[in-house]
């Protein structure tokens, strides 16, 4: 053990960059994702291993897809360095296009917004829940209380104060922004969410700040009352939506990191969200020690 | 000497949360800041002393100032939960509004633009360098050689990557538009920056990510030609702009995480940054170990 040192030893290694090995130069993997991201996942030479880092938010472009209704993304040029010497973009948006966070006063009046979210809740180990098998067959697919049973059979029981995330596949769609919204001919929606009881289990049984999905939606698209929304929002945990790359996570052990909006009144935005992780196995998450045995904490 | 040991235990135990203490109670400190920040700064209790997370990204309003000529930021509810059933708004902003990033691209045609960054450039060691005491006495003030160099010689040398930010405590007069962007009756604005000259130290003799202001541009308001956003800019740096609560981050040892925009050809954007740290003592920066020693790795 080490104890009292770690924390402080960590900072300092970190703080010199000592973790970018002696050479000082950062190993970076991984292939473009879906949507135009530069870099998947960065890796950083770690004294005792490598530190990976994960950037789990789509590029946002007018055509990046929008739940129905939503005012798509557009961005005006009002300067450039031809004439002007800089180069500089107005924006236009709804708070709701790409990786975005749902705060709870996007779904209940006395909600906190965005802006006010606590920054600890920022800051959790995040649980990645794979249901991406299930969903290549049926793309109303959603999470169930099973499959966080089977997560924490495996894992260990859902650390307090968890980020619980859906990675069912779905952003490989992105490129077809149609096939991502997926209207059917009943006009409904279908594409993977959480189910309501499993969004009543973490809400109720167990200690999480929130969770996220792959798709346009807490809420399976075919969704008629946004159950899933009205479970989790007014209990103060928050929601991310259009997460990118959480295939590339590790199901238990990673930190995630959310960088939200912080414009006043906010029922939500796009954020750069990350997922960290350490130690020096790649791919192999079973090897990974639990991140369970946290227990409630009753942090609330 | 934990070894290799240390990433992977520090990982669990953030994972675990175990840092939130027996009781799984976050201890948060801090009053508000300047522009409706609800906690400025969150303490986590650590077995081996505290985890400080720093917000410094400021509350975006539509009395947010902007820099002459760009668009304010501004917001339009879309969505109301009493008429149909959740809370959705509509945005309009410049990108440089609120705490945000230049990227290269916004003085370079050939630049990266802000969604293309590396993201292992937003996980850096932050060197604060204070100049609120000149800065009370004189507006025009700028950080030059000299305080970097003062700077090392009291932290030792800037650490490869490392990320330098100006505090001046200008953050003070937000409460006042008018007087945080101070136009002179010369028609001049007035109010601290970086000198190109330090600009230039740090983008050639030092080896730097990007550098930030607590004021509305990396140059000083009275300049007359962007000569600090012409040196750090097209040499692939980033800056950031309007960070809140630099005064609160240790001058050295903290980690800086960028949570920058995502949208395709960003010259920049609203960003969320916090500060990180670890060790048990606060505000006594003089206790904490030097950053310094990392000398210079030609990363680049």
């Amino acid at each position: 053990m080490c104890s009292s040192a770690v924390m402080e030893q960590v900072r300092t290694r970190i703080s010199r960059r000592a973790f970018l090995g002696a050479t000082g130069a950062a190993v970076v993997a991984g292939v473009a994702g879906g949507s135009g991201t530069a870099q998947a996942t960065t890796i950083f030479q770690a004294q005792g291993g490598s530190l990976r880092i994960h950037d789990l938010s789509h590029t946002i472009t007018p055509q990046f897809p929008v739940f129905p209704g939503a005012q798509p993304f557009s961005m005006a040029t009002d300067a450039t360095i031809e004439e002007d010497g800089f180069y500089r973009n107005n924006l236009s948006l709804t708070e709701h296009v790409g990786t975005h966070i749902d705060a709870p006063a996007h779904f209940d009046a006395d909600g906190v917004t965005a802006d006010r979210l606590p920054v600890e809740n920022f800051f959790a180990p995040v649980a990645v829940i794979n249901i991406s098998m299930r969903a290549a067959q049926d793309a109303d697919a959603q999470v169930v209380v099973d499959d966080i049973l089977a997560w924490e059979s495996r894992h260990g029981r859902l650390p307090s104060g968890a980020f619980v995330a859906m990675y069912s596949g779905w952003e490989s769609r992105l490129s077809d922004p149609d096939s991502y919204v997926n209207q059917g001919a009943d006009r409904a929606l279908h594409f993977p969410g959480f189910h309501p009881d499993a969004a009543d289990f973490l809400v109720s049984k167990r200690d999480i700040v929130g969770i996220g999905v792959d798709t346009l939606s807490l809420d399976f698209g075919a969704s008629k009352d946004f159950g899933t929304h009205n479970t989790v929002l007014p209990a103060g945990r928050y929601g991310l939506e259009n997460m990118a790359n959480l295939g590339r996570v590790s199901a238990a052990g990673a930190t995630l990191i959310v960088g939200g909006p912080k414009h006043v009144d906010a029922s939500g935005g796009p954020s750069r969200v990350y997922a960290v992780e350490g130690g020096a196995t790649r791919g192999m998450p079973g090897s990974l020690p639990s991140t369970g045995g946290g227990g409630m904490s009753g942090r609330r």
